[in-house]
């Protein structure tokens, strides 16, 4: 091996397990270590990345926590770079699925380079006519994630009252814009002006809100949805939960996606209002990301053209430098970030 | 008209709507009036019925507010007579569905004779080869809701784990034999040690335990199930859902078919683990019987042959004679009653 192959690999380590409140800068670390650019005589099934671009996820919260059985997710080990989607680049493969060149996107390390052995959820990037970046977010988990939600558990009508919380962010900004293609109505709430607007002018969504601006939120949706909610997609949790369940229709659905406002509570908020679930006859269903990967070459044959019709529109937030990775995760619990949030190492 | 075709009608009468705490049989009040044994004469798509057994039911609790958004089900009259389900004889009708001496069950009046204009809710009774009281529970509106929740909502599969709250009540009996039928592993709770019994020994549940003696729901829950959870079949909501919650297995489902704890509650009490229903990509939806009445013959279909071969049982707790209606309908709340309640107002 020759000793210039060895490489500078800088990473952001998790210090410490977050238990509860706001994680914090000081509970990462970014640390040089180094890498040989050259997979190892004999390793097999494995693959040497070059990270271009990472992926800020607020599932990504609860490993930052030690494991318990309330988590869908392993923790992350202390001590060792943080895990999380991104886009990549292949310098080196003994792995029968990939050679060297290929763009991948899918689980990797935060980091410069990421030697994996027996890649799990990796993807092989095969239109590279839209921004790399998409693979992030629109074309990766989220977009994944907005569409398994909305057409496989939503089971949405046209014509139905879609109401979306978080609407702005990753998931959020897709499933409005999957649900005015489909002929819904739809409105959304986030945290801020900026936001909102976007909702309105970017998105195209019918209606949006500031949720910080509504002293009571079951007054705000009253006034959005006076026929009440055919389908909550639910990015939030607590409060905004249950002001939703006084507001669904017979028979309405709601895609639990996830709970931000709950991740960095010590004990989760309460939600006082299921037994609207009985009387109006709502499904609510709790679903990963992870159950649908089997439909993603169906969510690109749908998406690619939207994209390059100008239907389907993204809006990001790029960090740049892996310096910036940790305040742009911490980010996303403070809704600092507008649209979907991540990290550019290299543009490469 | 003759003068001796009247007759008296006592009536159980709802004097003021019960707003927050456990109705007393004060809020009621049992009042004789008189009616004429004959329709009026032009009285089009009307039945005059002699009630022969009533019904008490948890969800009746919600009639006896005054109306409001959250509710599924109208208000009752203050002033008025109670209304519910029950079974009874035909003795005039100029309904074309309906004939003299026709045995119904259905929706009818709590006093002693109805008449019923355009009904809405009354089923001829044609199986009268099992006991004529079953139509109150079993094979009426209670059983109708556990095949439905259990064969429509929950999408059992043999082998899984079943838990059944209230599981010696109307329902809970009913979805626990069927769970067994299936072949599923069935536990129940109940609130006394006598219907623990029950629960073992006649309905042939796997285990069952007395909620009241268990200091922590999720460590009796862990105890029972300690692979978790596949299907709950809801009837009380509160701390026993949290509790549930907690122990849900991957894909599990809820089927919410009431809430009792609640209904009593000024305040709905807080539910704090709906965050599991995202990590283990839990379904749990609402359902009310009324959305199921096209199923009533393929109930029939397998219920009945399941009665006759001793497959089915059924416990019933039947209340003699209007006067002691009132009682037997709070006695829900409390958990008095031993299996379905029921009121005998005639054995004719």
């Amino acid at each position: 091996m020759a000793g210039d192959d060895v490489v500078r690999n800088k990473q952001v380590i998790l210090k410490n397990y977050v238990t509860g409140g706001l994680p914090k800068e000081s509970d990462m670390e970014v640390r040089e270590s180094s890498i040989l650019l050259k997979l190892p005589e004999g390793t097999r099934d494995a693959i040497l990345l070059k990270n271009l671009y990472l992926s800020c996820d607020p599932y990504m919260r609860n490993r930052m926590k030690k494991a318990e059985t309330s988590s869908y997710v392993d923790s992350f080990q202390t001590g060792s770079p943080i895990i999380g989607y991104g886009v990549a680049k292949v310098l080196d493969s003994t792995h029968p699925d990939f050679k060297n060149g290929d763009l991948v996107w899918g689980i990797t390390g935060w980091e410069e380079y990421s030697l994996i052995i027996a890649p799990d959820r990796l993807f092989k990037i095969q239109h590279t006519d839209v921004p790399l970046s998409y693979y992030t977010g629109l074309l990766g988990m989220a977009g994944m994630t907005a569409y398994a939600g909305f057409y496989e558990v939503c089971s949405p009508k046209k014509g139905e009252y879609v109401y979306i919380s978080a609407a702005s962010g990753a998931v959020g900004q897709l499933v409005g814009q999957f649900a005015k293609l489909l002929g819904c109505y739809v409105v959304g709430s986030a945290g801020s002006k900026e936001k909102v607007e976007l909702l309105k002018n970017k998105f195209g969504f019918d209606a949006a809100f500031n949720y910080k601006e509504e002293p009571d939120l079951d007054a705000a949706l009253k006034r959005y949805f006076p026929d009440g909610i055919d389908i909550y997609f639910e990015n939030v949790g607590g409060k905004m939960l249950d002001a939703v369940l006084l507001n669904m229709r017979i028979h309405g659905r709601i895609a639990a996606c996830g709970m931000i406002s709950q991740y960095n509570n010590e004990q989760p908020e309460a939600v006082h209002n299921l037994m609207h679930i009985v009387a109006k006859r709502v499904r609510m269903e709790g679903f990963l990301v992870g159950d649908f990967y089997h439909l993603y070459p169906k969510f690109l044959e749908m998406v690619i053209p939207c994209i390059k019709e100008g239907k389907i529109t993204y809006v990001e937030d790029i960090a740049e430098g892996l310096e910036s990775a940790p305040a742009a995760l911490i980010g996303l619990f403070t809704g600092r970030n507008v649209g979907k949030q991540l990290v550019v190492l290299s543009h490469d």
